[in-house]
Parts: structure tokens; C-alpha cells; sequence
């Protein structure tokens, strides 16, 4: 055997994720420009609509200069919360630092995307970000920052504050990058409508490189319900977040601690699962030994009487909205929607809602359409590694009068305090049989509903055309008969034709 | 607007992985114990063949008691370097501390797959790992640890140390875990056999709960050439790397940095180079503006003379592995092996071998048969998002007389200082276009060798059918040809069919 040399090395969170860049969404030029607009535009959704905010958000996408076609200037700015200035550092330079390591629905979950989108920009144009940001009067932040990759520490280059004259709060971020925006462009756009879609109540303006304006506007005044944080489900819960619970709790029995910590776990509840756990009532939670843990842990999994978790974490969109935000972006001529009963995976709540849109200016295409979103983002990559993608290719279509190829569009939107992504660049949702069969039959009612109004679009058709037979007939033969009977005066048709027409609407 | 509330809050890598760990394959009990053993055998590996070990790997999976069937103890044991005594506990139980971030071809890449193993079993169990290591002898140290999570931090429960009398060196680690062996029993085993295929030089043997007794024997006795630690290539560079070599270079000089610092530029390389990229070769690294920076990573990455990158650092199997790896685990009655030329894609270089094996024990699926290896690793799940899965869809196998249903399997191993993966699940590969160029040419050209193999088979098989006619019927027409002429004596016809014969050989 040779001698052994192994050199063993420590890196920083930013170190790691620098050299992994590809995996969090920024492989190449083409997908970093597209991933840096979507993050950002996430981070902005995020300081506004859960804060009782409508967004307006503005990005702007420019060449940083003529000569080099490569390079990027993007700016976004948001009428949000603003970040605390002593924050803003941390905030945008440090990563896994976050406002979003929270018990509750928010589009953001690694808490990766905005400092990725820095890391980025420094890595191909080594240039410091600009981040402006005020949480409202008396002053305005401006910081020059850049991030000590190998420290995972942010190197502040400046710092600036401003009077708030007219009571501005919100953050603008200006990044430069690397990127290929004539090749991301479609991408982006279609990202854009989609956002727009499940954010009717969303202000969103974007001004391309070539000065293109793409103005989204807000058509609903009102914001979906907002999510509260919540305690973790007992079916949720592992070793780790028992033992972090232990380390601070203040209960002194077993039968508080359970009541206190967990979500909808009540008195009666309580009892029956430490019966059921066979751990006394007053058993104090800071001197269960190790392998006691663990038993209560299992007992946790398996007691099946705990009640579901309750979707006060979650904000769906609601039915009104959906319906809104398609009848805005894609202008069909039918639209059905529906939201599905909160449901659970592994103690996390979930709900789907479903959309169907149909005609008007939805596109015949080969394939079915499918459009997916996750807590209110677009999912607009590696569409045939999702669940919903495997279930919409499953569905007999003919059942409900339907087929590729007709202009007919699927909407499918998850909320949830996990999504159950198969990556960090959340683009694909794992197939989990709860979610599966909650979009599935989602996807079945909605498309009921369209069976039955191309159906009776059909019958009526049928019944215009009899009635304007009738109408253009009916006056011959009565001018006939009349005739034949050597009678002068013509009858009045009116009564029959009033008649068949009821007899249709009956 | 309300009152603005955020919390902020810094988690540390062990927690940001323990809060999204499925994102690293241990999303449930069946996938984590798959990952946990594929984790474990691959340190193993790496432990073993890079410093010139032949890998012997046993591998014991058992039920943790009699009560409980979902709880496993797993241990693995192999005759690697081992583990130097003082960085046990870093090294298992501290996430981002690896002997991995080198810049040559290794299984492991993000140094992870280990500590997210001992963690998973941590939170499901509760119990502390158990590492027993030796480089050789005087010492062999056992180590018994848990993670402090919250902290990253390794906690030492139990530290032993016992004379290593046998000369013993190597590696055992021995984890508790939740399970689910009976549903992941099938892609363990099929992960296994894999293995087998590409590392025919290893002697693998699994013992699982129900006691029965896999082994994977070693039928090569020599190792893959091993990869060489290898300089960046100025293709691959961005500016926080040249950033960091700055700070450590000692050359004074441009000409001396590129020379010293790149893979693969020479003195003249590097003075064509400084010239296109309009830097005097004697400025001095240390003083480059920042904007001078970009300028000079810009230009490495738009010059078009710099030597692509050598396959030194890559270990690719070898044809002569490659095919014993074949035949020893899948047992056809054809096989055929190329290896291509290295090539590479964003200064990252990489090899592409391709096998090809027909008949004997290979099943005929309904659909094609395809075995996809990335650095010695076989790749068991999500095939359908694999860049090789599209393309072996998109051939059209008639072409080489083949098709869907015959009995015939394509093996596709990458091999690359940095595979482009998709997630940090490492199951699929992405799409890179001088990837997939070499993965088609490749599949095309073992195709051609089978195709050629089937064809001659079949006139083979022909020409014995027409040999076997005339070898039944010439003696029967000499005989009635002598008898018609009268002659007695029938003429030898051995020449005639010696001619016949002789014909199909040219």
C-alpha cells in the first residue's frame, strides 16, 4: 500500500453553494438570467403580499454596457416591508441566513435565491450589488455590498442613508450578471404571464434590454388569505425537533408539553395518545432518556387519532382569484376552477386547486397544456418530471368530451408549508400518493365541468339550428296551406315557433 | 400597511440540510436506507481504489430488535486508507468537511453523503454512530459520536483505542436508521449488481435482515488508471477563482501566472494569449484592477488556442474493465465496448465509454434496456430525466437491425471532474450538448458492432443451412449420377463441399 495523503478541508455554506451553483438554478447564462429575475421577483412577492401589501414590482433588465452584449444590469424594485438596515447585509450576503425558516406557507424555503443571484453576479462581472431599502420613514438605506465567498461573510463597500420624504418602503436590488437574455427570453415571458396568473392582485412591469415595456396589471383588489405560523403535526415530527422543543420548553408534564407545542393536539387528545404511548400524564419532558424519545416520536407517527392539520398555515389563492388571474392572462372563452379540502402528507398540510380554460385565446396545440404552480410560483421547467405532468397524461380525456389538440388548458396549483420538491432549483414536485390523488381529482372535476358545457354549447347549437328551420319553413307552409284551404288570410306562426323555442328550455 | 414584522434567523449547514434532506435522498424510509447504503459503499470505494487498494466491502444490514421491523443497524466495512484518528469526528459528523474538494474525478462531490446518512439515523433513532478506523498500524480508534445539529458540530460520546495487531487499515461505520428494506429491497439490489459491473475489481458482500448472503466477487485483479489532482482550465474559470489564486500566487508576472496556475498553457500559450487579451506579460497579478479581472477571466473564456483540458485527472474504466465489468454481472452471449476520446464542456473535461451487450442472460423488456454510470456510480432512479435516457429514445434502432424487445442492454458511464448533475440527489444528468454528442456517437458505434454481430450471425446461420442441404443431398446425387453413368465408383464430393465452405469464409 502507498502512503496515505488525504487533505481534509472545511468550506463555507457560500463556498458550497458557489461551487454548486448549477444545482440551485444558475448551470449557464441562459438559465442564471432567467433564475436571478425569478428569484428576485420572488423575494419582492415575499416582502409585499404577506405583509397585507398589494405588490408593485418593477424590473428592469439592461445591458451594462454597448459594447459587450453578455453583461447585465437588473434592477428590481418593490413597494414591500423593507428589510431593518442592520439586516440588509446579512440578509442579501450571508447564506442561510433568513426571514424564512418559518412554520408557514412563503415562496421562498431554501432562503438561497437572492444571495445566489449576488453570488452569481459577483462570480461573472466582480461587481458589488446595490441594495436600497426602507421599511419606512425617517430614512432611506443604501448599501454597496459584496460577499467574502470564502468566509460566507458580506463585505459592506458602502453605506448611505437618505431622508424618506415621501414615505416610501420597499427594497430595490441592483445586481449585475452574466447572462443571454435573447435566448432566456421566452422563458422569461412565459414566467411573467404565469406569475401574473396566480397574482391577479400583482402590479408587475418589466422593461426588457431593447426597451420593451411588458406591463401585467392588477385586476383584483384583494389579496388571498394569509397564512399564520403554526406548530409542527405530531405526524410531522421527528428525534431532532423533539429534542430542540425539550431544550426550551417550560412544561413541566407530558400532558402540557403535548398540548403546548404541537398543532391541534388537545387535552383529550393529549391523554389518549399518552395512553396510547403508554408514557404517564406527568412525566416531565426534560428527563425522558433517549430511547424514551425516540418511543414517543414512533407513538407519534403511528397514534391515528390526532386531527389533520388545519390549512390556517396555508394561503391558497381561493377560487375567485384563480378564476380572475385566467380569465386576465389567457382570455378563454370557459373557465372552471376548484379548491380541493386541506389535506396532509407526512403532517404537513397541503391544498390543491385546479383550473380548466377553454377556447377564447387558449392555443391549439399538440400536446395537452399544462401550467403548474407551487405557493404562488410558475413552474416553468422540466415540466415532464412533475407529478401533475404524469397525471395529466394519464386522464382518458374522451370521458369528458375531450382531447389533445382541442384548445383547452390544466391549471394545477400546490400550497403548502413543504412543498415536496425533488430539487433546490424547485422546478419539479415529488410524486406523493396524498398530493397525487388531490390533483387528480381535481383535474376530474373541473374537467366534468367543461364536458358539460361543451355539451350543452353543442345541444344549443342543435337547438338554434332546428329553430331557424322552423323559423324559415314554418311561414312557407303556412302560406300553403292557407292557399290550399282557399283561405286568404295567412295564421299566425308566432304561437308555434314560441312553442318549439320553449319546448328547448324546458 | 401593518407593522412590519420579521424575524431573521442564521441556521447552520447541518441544519439547513437536516430541514430539506430530500432533497439529498433520504426523503422517506424506503429512499433513505437505499441512500444510506449507496452513501456509505461509495466512501468506501473512494477510499479503496484511489490509493491503489483492490476494494473489499462488506456490508451488513440488520434489524435493530425483534419488536420492531422499520429499524436497521447498517454497517459497512471496507480495507480503504482509513481515517486519520483526530479527523474521525470532523469528518463524519460535520457537514461541508471533506477530503473531496479536489479538483479530480471522485464518486463523492459534494462531501455530504456520509454525515446526511449519520444524521438521518440520528433523527430517527436517536442513537450515536459507531466509527471504527485505522490507517495502519500502531492504533485502532473507535469512535462513538452524534451531530449536534443545530451547531454543525460533532459531539463525542466515546472515544477507544486498541492495538492494531493484524496490520489492519480501512474503515468500518455502524448506523442506526428507520427503514424500509423490504419495499427499497429490489433498487438495492439492482445498485449492487451495478456496482459490480463497473468495479469488477471490487469484492462487494451484502448480508441482509433475512440473513441471505449476496456477494459480488471480484474477476479483475487490476485497477483503472488512477486520476492525477489537476490545475483549472482557463475555460472553466470565473473570477472568484482567480480571485483566490491571487491571493496565493508568488509570481510577479502575468507570463508566470498563466503559466504556473492553468492546466495546459505553456509559455507560448500564455504569451498568444496575454497578447489577445491585451495584458503586457509583465504586469503583475497582485495589482489588477478589479475591472481588469473580468477583462482577463472574459478573454480566457473567449480564447480559442488554448489545448483542451488533458484526461489525466479522469479514471475512466478501460475497455478491457468496462467488458470483463459486463460479462462477469450480466452474462450475454455478444458484448462490445468503446471508449471515446476525452473531450469537455466549460473547461471541465470528461470521458465517455458505452457498452453494448446482446443475448445469453440479458431479458427482453418492452422497452429499451439501459444502465447509466457516472464516475464508477451507478445511477438507479428518475432514468426518464437522464440525458442518456433521451438520446438511446431517440436513435432509431432499425438502423443497426435492432429494436425495442430484443434482448440487448446499452451501459453508459461518464466520467468527469464534474458531472453535470442535476440535483444533489445525483440520480440524473443534464443535458449538455457536448455530453450528449459523445454519448450518441458512442451508443452508434457499439450499435454497429452489434449490428455487424447479428447480420453475420444470420448468414452464419444461413450458410449452415445451405452447407447442411448440400452436405445431405451431393452424396445422394453423386450416387445417382454414377449409377445413371454406369460408373461404380462414386466420386469424392469432400472437395466440392470444401469449396462451398470455402466461399462463405472469403
Amino acid at each position: 500500500m502507498k502512503a496515505i495523503s488525504q487533505t481534509f478541508q472545511e468550506i463555507s455554506p457560500a463556498d458550497f453553494f458557489y461551487r454548486n451553483r448549477e444545482i440551485a438554478g444558475f448551470a449557464n447564462p441562459v438559465r442564471a438570467i432567467f433564475s436571478a429575475i425569478r428569484e428576485l421577483v420572488e423575494n419582492s412577492l415575499d416582502a409585499t403580499e404577506p405583509m397585507g401589501i398589494l405588490p408593485d414590482i418593477y424590473i428592469r433588465l439592461s445591458n451594462m454596457s454597448d459594447e459587450d452584449e453578455n453583461f447585465y444590469v437588473l434592477r428590481v424594485k418593490d413597494n414591500g416591508s423593507g428589510i431593518p438596515a442592520d439586516y440588509v447585509p446579512l440578509a442579501f450576503c450571508q447564506f442561510l441566513f433568513s426571514s424564512k425558516y418559518k412554520l408557514k406557507q412563503s415562496r421562498g424555503t431554501f432562503g438561497l435565491g437572492g444571495t445566489m443571484t449576488i453570488l452569481y453576479g459577483q462570480i461573472t462581472t466582480n461587481k458589488p450589488v446595490k441594495v436600497i431599502s426602507s421599511t419606512g420613514p425617517p430614512k432611506i438605506y443604501e448599501y454597496t455590498l459584496m460577499i467574502d465567498i470564502q468566509r460566507n461573510r458580506p463585505i459592506v463597500l458602502d453605506r448611505r442613508i437618505y431622508d424618506n420624504n415621501d414615505k416610501w418602503h420597499g427594497t430595490i436590488v441592483e445586481v449585475n450578471l452574466e447572462g443571454d437574455y435573447p435566448k432566456a427570453m421566452p422563458k422569461i415571458l412565459e414566467y411573467l404571464k404565469q406569475t401574473a396568473i396566480v397574482n391577479p392582485y400583482a402590479n408587475i412591469t418589466f422593461v426588457d434590454p431593447r426597451g420593451r415595456l411588458y406591463k401585467f396589471e392588477r385586476t383584483v383588489a384583494k389579496l388571498p388569505r394569509q397564512p399564520r405560523e403554526t406548530l409542527p403535526h405530531p405526524h410531522g415530527i421527528d428525534v431532532e425537533t423533539v429534542y430542540r422543543i425539550i431544550r426550551i420548553t417550560r412544561c413541566k408534564t407530558l400532558l402540557d408539553f403535548m398540548q403546548e407545542h404541537f398543532h391541534r393536539v388537545g387535552k383529550r387528545t393529549a391523554q389518549r395518545f399518552l395512553e396510547f404511548a403508554g408514557f404517564p400524564e406527568d412525566a416531565d419532558p426534560k428527563k425522558l432518556k433517549p430511547e424514551e424519545v425516540v418511543r414517543l416520536v414512533q407513538a407519534m407517527k403511528n397514534f391515528n387519532e390526532f386531527l389533520p392539520p388545519d390549512a390556517d398555515c396555508l394561503s391558497p389563492l381561493g377560487e375567485d382569484i384563480l378564476k380572475a388571474g385566467i380569465l386576465k392572462e389567457l382570455e378563454p372563452e370557459f373557465v372552471a376552477v376548484t379548491q380541493r379540502s386541506p389535506s396532509a402528507y407526512s403532517g404537513h398540510p397541503f391544498i390543491v386547486e385546479v383550473g380548466i380554460a377553454y377556447g377564447g385565446k387558449i392555443p391549439v396545440g399538440e400536446d395537452l397544456i399544462l401550467y403548474r404552480f407551487a405557493n404562488k410560483i410558475p413552474l416553468v421547467y422540466d415540466e415532464s418530471g412533475d407529478v401533475s405532468w404524469r397525471i395529466i397524461k394519464s386522464i382518458n380525456w374522451r370521458n369528458y368530451g375531450l382531447m389533445p389538440g382541442m384548445p383547452f388548458a390544466v391549471l394545477v396549483h400546490i400550497c403548502s408549508t413543504k412543498i415536496p420538491w425533488k430539487t433546490v432549483g424547485k422546478e419539479m414536485i415529488a410524486d406523493r400518493p396524498e398530493v397525487s390523488r388531490e390533483i387528480l381529482n381535481g383535474i376530474r372535476d373541473v374537467a366534468r365541468q367543461l364536458g358539460a358545457y361543451l355539451s350543452k354549447k353543442e345541444k344549443a347549437k342543435y337547438e338554434k339550428t332546428r329553430l331557424s328551420i322552423f323559423a324559415k319553413y314554418l311561414p312557407k307552409i303556412a302560406e300553403f296551406s292557407a292557399k290550399l284551404a282557399g283561405k286568404e288570410k295567412i295564421p299566425d306562426i308566432g304561437e308555434l315557433l314560441r312553442r318549439a323555442r320553449k319546448i328547448e328550455e324546458d
